[in-house]
């Protein structure tokens, strides 16, 4: 193998596939970054068995030529030291070339590095996924869905399926679920499909992989292809495949967890009410669950406080747009409320209790996309 | 107390003096920050033992009120609450209120918090220091020196003096030095002092003092004084008193650790030694041990290289401004060059070899102000 390529762009793909690499695997080729030279371009793939991230750079495209080709090959290079080494590199070109013994070279201005390398025939095959059912949304979408569910995933192992993010579809209507039993986040979408109806369900995606994925997706219109099989999960967008394993186990049907009524309802601005929680919270976190109180007074104001024995307690109160209903007093932990509002980017949220000992809901008030559900905590 | 005062000139001076409380303290006052109305103003203090910050806010200045102080008193509260509760306190001024059993009451627009305090009795007093030993230097070169030192102070207690940095005079020469005896930083001021001349030798300040004031001072040239006497050293400046206790214990001569010849000297630019260090530690750091390999080349050349039985090796060419007298190879820790290229402002950077075996020294090339020293490892 022997080629020549514009550094940033290498540089670009060895980032993003170096995501997927971990460095605590048994397996000791996933520890490295597999470069592969064809007539067409170079091919860079890491992988941690559950997630796996292919980044093809293409030897020309309309705005310039990225790579001279001089011979096509194989090669796997330690993950750990390559994309630190590429990112340091002096010249606008890096020249790499494998000898025997997969002694690599790699070039740039007057500097040489010379690497051991790996077999690159023993690196695992990336699956080739049947396309059959397909879907495709903007990856400036597919990121803000990400990112206001994926939080709420469980880090704890006792159920594995809620460690993950499950989508489901309804005709065009795809949503993105996540719960760890005490507080639940969804947030739907319209899709593009074609041929098949789609019949998305149950597909449980790693709460970890949504977060990798978040992070190589940008803040553009253009879409992403989504492929979805028993097992697997495929992202495409611009030169990268994304693959993540699923789940396995039966999601928890969540659509009749959310009541349909409420007793109190009020509307609030997701600022103030962000702010007032901080400030509890800095008490209530001492105290280490994290309970915060929270009553109806008068007229549309609400008061947050919160007490601990050993600092002292908190109150305050907030002016409502509205408040309508029954008086309430109810305790929750204020951490997991902070949590959604920080992803709520409406100015006003709609808040729907139904008992002080029942679930409550809260939603953008100015659309029906998004929704965030809580259990209250008893505090006697 | 009771009192009402500006929210940010307040927070600023919780900031200060919190950077003296630690929480790992065995005297439990000390994880508090003690606060003193008087009728000139609000003094806070907080400490540690070794360090001790003390913040003075006027009632008022030329610019504008800051304190309404309608009852004189004092209260010490506890510094990790504190310090993060009048950060969020959303309105623009705070009232502070203290009933019997040091129960405080803060007020800030329609948050209330009401704190549990500590008696102001048992707070340590601030040592009153006679100042027959006192020189002033500007903020921001206080600043630079500090930076430009500290870094290589020991991290090992078995000789806790070189824990520290060493101040010295000869006239009005400030010099700081820092060394743990595999190399050593050196940088040189000029001072201004009053009334008797000065004679300052064996002031060994804590190397986290120095880290802590270095945060507190701002980039003006505003002066600081400084007041040194046997076993402590106190920063004045603007509102701030910052106390330091002194090591004990013989720091070395280091003057004539020095040497005064050379048998090979180049000049190199800064940026580019620097940058070929950091690709060459990529695998020497593998190795833990941080060796680089350096040599002269025909001409003005120099290669520096680097060597991982595991993952590779790596060599590089620099182009010197000048290279004279004697062939050289030497190893030495490249971490410890980085270091000191780091804190050197100039562009150019001389060098001066002594032999394989001896200590080499560093200095900026457009000044003499600073120097660092440094022993070459031994690879054979």
């Amino acid at each position: 193998m022997h080629f020549v390529i514009h550094r940033e762009t290498f540089v670009q793909g060895v980032q993003h596939v170096n995501k997927a690499v971990s460095t605590r695997t048994t397996i000791p080729i996933l520890t490295g970054i597999k470069i592969d030279a064809s007539e067409e371009g170079v091919t860079l793939t890491g992988s941690d068995s559950d997630i796996s991230i292919e980044s093809f750079i293409p030897k020309a495209d309309e705005e310039k030529d990225y790579i001279d080709i001089k011979e096509t090959g194989s090669i796997v290079l330690q993950a750990r030291f390559f994309a630190d080494i590429v990112k340091k590199l002096p010249g606008e070109e890096i020249e790499l070339l494998v000898q025997d013994q997969f002694a690599a070279t790699l070039r740039s201005g007057s500097v040489v590095f010379n690497l051991n390398g790996l077999d690159p025939e023993e690196y695992p095959r990336l699956p080739n996924l049947e396309e059959n059912q397909t879907f495709s949304l903007p990856q400036n979408l597919l990121k803000d869905m990400i990112r206001q569910t994926v939080f709420a995933v469980s880090t704890q192992e006792t159920r594995p399926v809620l460690t993950g993010v499950n989508l489901e579809n309804e005709q065009d209507q795809l949503s993105c679920t996540a719960t760890d039993s005490h507080r639940l986040a969804m947030r739907k979408a319209g899709i593009e499909s074609e041929g098949e109806p789609l019949n998305i369900s149950n597909v449980v995606i790693p709460g970890k992989s949504m977060s990798e994925l978040r992070q190589i997706l940008e803040d553009t219109d253009e879409r992403v292809d989504i492929v979805v099989t028993e097992s697997q999960v495929l992202f495409k967008f611009r030169h990268l495949l994304f693959f993540s394993r699923l789940l396995d186990g039966k999601y928890p049907v969540t659509s009749n967890m959310i009541p349909d009524y409420s007793k109190t309802t009020m509307e609030v601005p997701t600022k103030d009410l962000l702010h007032s929680l901080e400030r509890a919270l800095l008490l209530s976190k001492e105290a280490k669950n994290n309970v915060i109180n929270f009553k109806t007074l008068e007229g549309r104001d609400i008061e947050i406080s919160s007490v601990s024995a050993e600092v002292g307690k908190v109150t305050e109160r907030i002016t409502c747009h509205s408040v309508e209903g029954e008086e309430l007093r109810i305790s929750f932990n204020g951490k997991n409320i902070m949590d959604a509002l920080k992803v709520i980017d409406s100015e006003v949220v709609h808040i729907m209790f139904t008992g002080a000992m029942s679930p409550f809901v809260i939603r953008p008030s100015d659309h029906d996309q998004m929704l965030h559900l809580f259990s209250p905590v008893r505090t006697y």
